[in-house]
């Protein structure tokens, strides 16, 4: 499996995989993709700074990235102290009053409050920006909206190409002409924040449109060697995943059950492609999500609107902290894409890996035996 | 493109063309497609009887089939009389208002009044089967959920193979559980009545569900070659198309405007892919249909909730004929897939198959470039 990116950013195979953990990045670059760090989890730069160190240390200095979450608009900057203050008493009391008819406990008394991703703020992102350019990444990538200009030329100054999710034609080529180099069309299929296209229709779409002007990945609804295929039958020259490196053996944040797998990883094994909503109720911007008693609550007559980013998150970070601890998986918030329904067992990043390869060898010859 | 569907139904290429048309249905038949006829505007069985006539004298020997549409369940049998008097008065008033807002002039007063579509009344769509029946179809497709036992037991009695839709893997099941031979593995990006779960998942999903005991076609999203390579590279055995034949140059149906195309045509010509909305506003169930006024005036506040089928296209079907007399692009009720952004030119049949040929053997040629 070669395209044109494996060169230029000396990978195996053109299957870069965005995931929270460093675990699981390493070990795909190690397995000859291209890892994306995801840095929105990271308050405080010194954080991300001692992940990223241990990055270069285990990854046989092979190619890595980051991936940062930067709006094109966001309506308000500040500490988490100062946003606090902006959400409506309603809204605590519907999280509150959700939590109790979920059962799930209040944090311990010594416990510290989570204060909530502040990541997509761009004084946060820019500070990751600042940290990751310190390390030898290969590429940037902006999980919502075109990147500031001044960001890209930034960037751009340390020989660093630049990505950025892309919902619609119109969106990537906004990204292109502001000076994105890799546009990655995410299907509405996809986790997280994700548009209304779905992937067959959108992938193409955005490769004509670009025309050759900037590499286009292919987001949304890839898990297996099949999908791979597809999606570079549809134009693409790699794809971007993300959702099916969640259960991968490597990852190792959230809070564990006496199984040995997160509660979460517990709740994607069980679920089926049926078994998520694309709600605002995370971020304020509509993103796909596990489907859990407490997305239903969202759902509920009388429930109120989500507040707009970066509010909702702030409203509703303590409720993930306690829902997380509480260890039901019918209770909790994750951002997971429709191939969950595949998500069945706990794999090592590298078996994932070789079944995308050989998937995608097997797909393609089956494809040769009906070109007549 | 060769599958084993090809010799099955002694077709060239497995493509399965669903469309109201019979100028369409034939063409693709005479283009080495399988044409298949929808039913469901036929209120009466003798229209039906007329048009498989023209078929058979037009399709030169060559197999075509029909697509009826009978639901699971339906909650209501009758005639267009009895079923009107369910219609609650407030509904009737929003209609007339919307219309009104929209500038859609009544019906002249020498004009009848369409009753709305009854095929999907079981008395009816039965009707259909009987007709199409002593016509030698080559399959029978049913648009919506499983078809009853007993229906299918008639059609193979006359060694006709049934096909049915399914927007997931359980329905796929249901479907093969009670003797349907195809089953059409139909996205959330298709046009008409569709489910949440995307092509790119929803199909080897199918696949490998089924796991040969019926084959597989992959529906929702196909307008290209590029699209056919993907649909086979996720296991479908053929392709099932509609939206892309609505701007074949041979489709009559529809009040022409003096471009000579008709005012749907010119709607769709101009939609993108984010111009759909799913909505149960065209027949109770949720549908993907054109964005319009139409559409816009039915999620406005103050809105009603669709009736349940068949009472909301009874309601709006003398509104679906009024719009399409009015001659207004940007009013009109129209069900159609996110493939709509790719509808920009009139095209004949032969030039829309010739194309799907010719880019899967583009793409698939590409596919082998990049397997090392």
């Amino acid at each position: 499996m070669k395209t044109e990116l494996c060169q230029r950013f000396g990978i195996e195979y053109p299957i870069f995989v965005f995931t929270p953990s460093e675990k699981v990045a390493a070990a795909v670059t190690r397995a000859g993709g291209l890892g994306m760090l995801g840095c929105v989890r990271f308050n405080q730069a010194d954080d991300l700074e001692r992940v990223l160190q241990w990055m270069d240390e285990n990854t046989d200095g092979k190619p890595y990235g980051v991936d940062i979450v930067m709006p094109a608009k966001v309506p308000t900057e500040g500490t988490a102290v100062d946003i606090d203050k902006l959400i409506p008493k309603t809204h605590r009391e519907f999280v509150d009053k959700t939590l109790a008819d979920l059962g799930v406990p209040p944090l311990p008394d010594d416990e510290a409050k989570s204060e909530g991703v502040l990541g997509w703020l761009h004084s946060v992102a820019r500070s990751h920006v600042e940290v990751a350019l310190k390390h030898p990444i290969k590429l940037i990538a902006n999980a919502l909206g075109t990147p500031p200009k001044d960001v890209i030329d930034q960037v751009h100054e340390a020989g660093v190409p630049v990505a950025a999710l892309a919902g619609s034609a119109k969106h990537a080529l906004r990204h292109r002409d502001i000076g994105v180099d890799i546009v990655i069309a995410q299907g509405h299929e996809a986790g997280g924040h994700t548009g209304e296209i779905a992937s067959m229709v959108l992938v193409p779409e955005v490769v004509d449109a670009l025309d050759g002007t900037a590499a286009v990945l292919a987001a949304g609804g890839i898990g297996t060697g099949r999908q791979v295929a597809a999606a570079l039958a549809l134009g693409a020259q790699g794809v971007w995943m993300g959702s099916a490196f969640l259960t991968a053996a490597e990852y190792d944040l959230g809070v564990r059950g006496s199984s040995g797998v997160s509660v979460i990883q517990e709740a994607m094994l069980a679920a089926t492609s049926s078994d998520t909503v694309r709600r605002k109720i995370y971020t304020g911007k509509p993103a796909r999500l596990l489907k859990s008693r407490w997305t239903e609550a969202w759902d509920a007559e009388g429930a109120p609107e989500p507040l707009p980013m970066p509010l909702q998150n702030i409203l509703v970070s303590e409720a993930h902290q306690r829902m997380n601890e509480a260890k039901d998986p019918t209770a909790v918030a994750m951002p997971v894409g429709q191939i969950v329904g595949r998500m069945n067992e706990i794999r090592p990043v590298a078996d994932i890996m070789a079944e995308l390869v050989s998937g995608f060898d097997e797909a393609t010859r089956r494809l040769d035996g009906m070109r007549g």
